[in-house]
């Protein structure tokens, strides 16, 4: 394909783009294919040839949108909402044409700066303490990793490297890997799964905080725990809470201050909320934090992948990777001006991803972003009115932002097939979660077009469904 | 912006891509700016309202241009390939557009299938051993990781899993945190920093292997390291060969069988040439592995992120990772026709980029895609040649792909002056490298459009501004 293909063909994909999101809530949400099903659509092998453009292109119908789950669809109402926005789009495609890797400053100016000043920008958007914002003279600042489960996982290797270097300090006598089999970290039970894959690739114990009916870890049982950790000889460095901070008399986070523990808050989610000033109190407590991340990707309209992360102490994250073969020093590596962003992430390689946040924060300015999770969080309270205007329905946890947890009142037997029944029918797609025990249906306000009309229209289908079954029930 | 908008923005972007990598070779390679640049240039904070479009894309030229490296530059010589192709460009575009997370088969499995596909696909093009392919039967089965680095870390992170599992079978006294303690991985002194960092995170012991002249580690020394580690207490359990493997009779493939441990093969660079039958032999050995990857976004024209990832049993890999809360659960999860990448990496979301590999296979077939690696190996080739005709410069390394290892004969502190030259004249970008403790510049061929008119215009103008050094040194 030359360059006079590409214009016609790209301009022929911006179409194609355009009219699939145009019309994608004609399409049913969830597949009916089965396990195994692409396989057999396509050959066995590479061709030996190239093939004619229009053939593959006829192939993306014919092979590819049978087996997708809409998560762009205004009824897709699962797992956790997807950004996707022109604007991103748009920057991503100048993103792949620019191609630069900026594991260095050197490899491209453009791509570290940006971010690191898009960073800052997002920070004050969330009005972060100062110590988060790298400015001109920071300690601290903000990096763009790929998942919140690269943050919780690289903040957790930063807190380990901390306290083996704190403790070698006093004692230089004790191995890393004697000091590292005695480290212990902390999550509430209601965390994340990455946080303990988390720790389960950092090689230190990971404890669950049993949290109370708000889901919030106790103070107490905190510090109890603690103590007994500490009396039977682990030590105990790393808390990753998920917002919001618990705020008890007894808060955890005076004891993790005066243990010196590092603490981590993954607001993956909920986090894009905190540039609205009714949402911020959720994140009182941050400034307690020695890092703090959420995904942009979730909810503020920028595409997969851009997880944000910030530190307070930049020298930690760096001091965790820290490598520098020959072919990757540049002039200007020790100059204070200058990130190497590879030392605060997994991979070497990454991408100019901060064109998306610039894109995006432009084309919307931060009164359309406000707007947009305002509207989110209202299709979420009107979803919550529905359900609790039906009796037969309760309401499972506070709505405090775009997820609505509900069920049957009844057996969890009778909840799961509920839900076979909604997503058997394939008109809107939920996913179940547990709580405290209770198999509860999630209602995530996901898709960027996503209205009032579907949000209705969804309460109606299933309650439709639940009265098909309870009838069938007593039969 | 509506969809209208999109659609003429969209276009209007297909043109500036179009248009800027038609004209790459007139700008810069390597950007004249100091550090700091980019944050003058912008406002301190993110606008309250909306700006115009056209305001953003002006920004394109007056803010991120002058700090970008053109890696896509023909004039690119540096660090190594970052693969970029117009099919792949396409592909990328829409895969933006499903959007869609494919963290398990059901959260949209055209996701997942093709990517099991694909990487079969690419697996029979590498001639890769049967046992690395899914098929409909396999116990093996490829990935698309982000980076080497991410895959490396995946194997280790593998191997300590099963190595903890088989020692607890037999003594379940053991704790998994003490047997961790006496774990040891072995990597060449040739290895990539991310092996290093690898066992860095998985906090695990990491011997550099030393390596002879031809930069192969020595089969008869590394057996005497095992027995040695294995005398004193260790537990050897990973190896990772940077490509070639070694030819030796004592060939430490043998060692690495006899002792159960886990041999990790990271070709990231030279992988992509193994589709030529000529390069294969390169990979003779890769039967005796346990995992496999190379970068096709380096070298097979398939953008960033992209490296594909093999193992012979999957069962090792899912066991490192695997947590299932339910809302990650669905109904086909225990049938074996069921992949759900998320218990394969690290991340625990995933973009569809398999579509990436669809188009550029099908739009280049085999015998395109082998003529473009030939194409580049024949430029080093002709490069190769150039500095041998010229007595004072000597090569430093056998050139066997794409890259030329050289250096003016003389000491380092002339090469480095040569290098600073080179790079402060701005026509070509290169970067250095150590080889057995010699300063050596490195001649990468990278770009897709780079012709032997380049290599020619590269080597005239390195050969001028060495004569000039030499010049003035005589004086």
């Amino acid at each position: 394909m030359d360059i006079t293909e590409f214009r016609k063909r790209g301009k022929e994909m911006v179409d194609y783009v355009a009219d699939y999101l145009e019309t994608i809530e004609q399409r049913q949400v969830y597949p009916d294919v089965e396990p195994g099903y692409l396989r057999s659509l396509i050959p066995e092998e590479a061709p030996d040839e190239p093939e004619a453009y229009e053939d593959v292109i006829q192939d993306i119908e014919r092979v590819i949108m049978p087996g997708v789950t809409h998560w762009h669809s205004p009824f897709f109402f699962a797992y956790f909402p997807t950004a996707s926005s022109f604007p991103a789009m748009l920057a991503d495609m100048l993103c792949g044409a620019i191609g630069c890797i900026g594991f260095s400053w050197a490899a491209s100016p453009a791509c570290t700066e940006l971010e690191t000043v898009m960073l800052d920008w997002l920070g004050k958007m969330l009005r972060l303490p100062k110590d988060f914002l790298a400015g001109t003279e920071g300690q601290g600042g903000g990096v763009i990793q790929g998942t919140a489960s690269e943050a919780t996982l690289v903040a957790l290797l930063a807190a380990r490297s901390r306290i083996v270097k704190q403790i070698q300090a006093h004692d230089p006598q004790r191995s890393e890997v004697e000091i590292i089999s005695k480290l212990v970290a902390y999550s509430s039970d209601q965390a994340h799964s990455s946080v303990e894959r988390a720790g389960l690739i950092g090689g230190v114990r990971m404890k669950k905080m049993s949290t109370d009916g708000k889901f919030a870890v106790c103070g107490e049982t905190f510090r109890k725990t603690l103590e007994e950790d500490k009396a039977s000889g682990l030590i105990p460095f790393y808390v990753s809470s998920p917002h919001p901070l618990p705020h008890h008399s007894a808060a955890p986070e005076g004891t993790v201050r005066a243990q010196g523990m590092w603490m981590h808050i993954d607001a993956a989610y909920a986090g894009s909320a905190f540039i609205c000033p009714e949402f911020r109190p959720l994140l009182d407590g941050v400034e307690f934090a020695d890092s703090f991340n959420f995904n942009p990707h979730k909810w503020l309209l920028v595409n997969f992948d851009c997880s944000t992360m910030w530190v307070k102490r930049r020298a930690d994250i760096i001091g965790a990777f820290k490598m520098d073969p020959l072919y990757l020093k540049h002039d200007h590596q020790e100059s204070g001006l200058v990130t190497d962003y590879r030392h605060w992430q997994i991979p070497l390689g990454r991408r100019f991803r901060s064109l998306k946040l610039w894109f995006v924060f432009r084309m919307y300015g931060l009164r359309g972003l406000q707007a947009y999770i305002r509207k989110h969080v209202g299709l979420a309270k009107e979803f919550e009115r529905l359900v609790r205007n039906d009796e037969r329905f309760e309401i499972c946890a506070d709505v405090v932002l775009g997820l609505v947890c509900f069920r049957l009142k009844g057996s969890n037997e009778l909840n799961e097939l509920l839900l076979r029944r909604i997503n058997g029918a394939r008109r809107v797609h939920l996913v179940p979660c547990q709580l405290a025990g209770a198999f509860v249906l999630r209602f995530a306000v996901c898709s960027r077009t996503t209205e009032s009309r579907h949000a209705q229209e969804a309460w109606r289908h299933i309650s439709e469904l639940a009265s098909e079954l309870l009838r069938g029930q007593k039969r």
